[in-house]
């Protein structure tokens, strides 16, 4: 199969840019994902699947503390991508310079952002590269008013040095990726007795 | 929380609307869905997570079979709406009248769509009132230009006795998803060991 061949199916099937913040054991971090969706369809009981990837700091956070936020970003928020996706937390406290409050998850919510939600992890699936990650939303609000900021978007503004260092990690995530998502393959798939 | 809050973050985090084929014990189905997500950052192994609710018929046969496809439509078919989503293929053979070949997984293909992905499950995730599957996409091609089929466009285009028996319907599924959603829950989230 050619990738290009599905590229305008596939590219329809990732959400708006959400930073996706986390607290656990006394340190806060952030990462970017455009890997959500909604995962319910009671009104007063909403739910989302998230997938992050298990080389994200981030991703360690949410498994361990069973919480997270999804702030959505404006789409005069492309410099937050380079804030919040291009170094790790392992390195820096990348919240340290924003205004945000603790969430009813503790999971920290931006104060300037599209609109958030505070989400509690029910249930999990590996994905051998990454975690699917189903959660309750247990509070949220819509700040800003017309669309949030997508990726096809946002990598039309972003700057070129920018551009290249995203795309330099997304190379070797892609490997990491390419090497461990086997781990979980239709070879071993069984139905539940 | 209300609902209306977050409704304009949560209205951008379902996909264009697929039908979801199933091939199972010399039966073929075939389903509406709207939440499916891209999963994976590898272009040459893609793969996707879809939600089927359990009360479907082809939740049980994608669950048996390990296999679907996923037919996305385009915008001058939301006749199919009507043809796959108001009836249940307990009932009747929902596709006999439809030009299909099987796909590499065994799902039906249907020849006239926006495009389709082939696909074979490689895990599973309970959500309580529904499955949260993730597969790998083994084949597919975009067959139109332009957009597919959104659901906040294809609402206005129904006649109004398709959206009646539509909302009907989708209440039915909201009392049986408010009943069996919780059997997954929050209060009973444990990290992996």
């Amino acid at each position: 199969m050619d990738y290009t061949e599905i590229a305008p199916i596939m590219a329809r099937l990732w959400s708006p840019l959400a930073a996706v913040t986390s607290h656990w054991q006394g340190q806060d971090n952030v990462q970017i994902a455009v890997a959500i969706a909604a995962a319910s369809i009671v009104p007063d009981r909403p739910r989302v699947v998230v997938q992050l990837y298990k080389t994200n700091h981030s991703h360690n956070m949410v498994l361990s503390g069973g919480a997270f936020a999804l702030n959505f970003l404006k789409p005069d928020q492309t410099n937050l991508i380079g804030d919040f996706g291009l170094v790790s937390g392992r390195d820096q406290e990348k919240l340290a310079e924003f205004d945000t409050r603790p969430g009813e998850s503790g999971s920290p919510i931006l104060s300037n952002c599209y609109g958030y939600l505070d989400c509690l992890v029910v249930n999990a699936m590996d994905g051998g590269d990454m975690t699917c990650f189903l959660a309750d939303v247990i509070g949220g609000k819509t700040l800003a008013e017309g669309e949030p900021l997508w990726w096809r978007d946002a990598r039309h503004e972003l700057p070129q040095e920018w551009l290249e260092r995203w795309e330099n990690k997304q190379s070797s995530e892609v490997a990491t990726s390419r090497a461990n998502m086997d781990q979980i393959s239709y070879t071993s798939w069984q139905p539940p007795k």
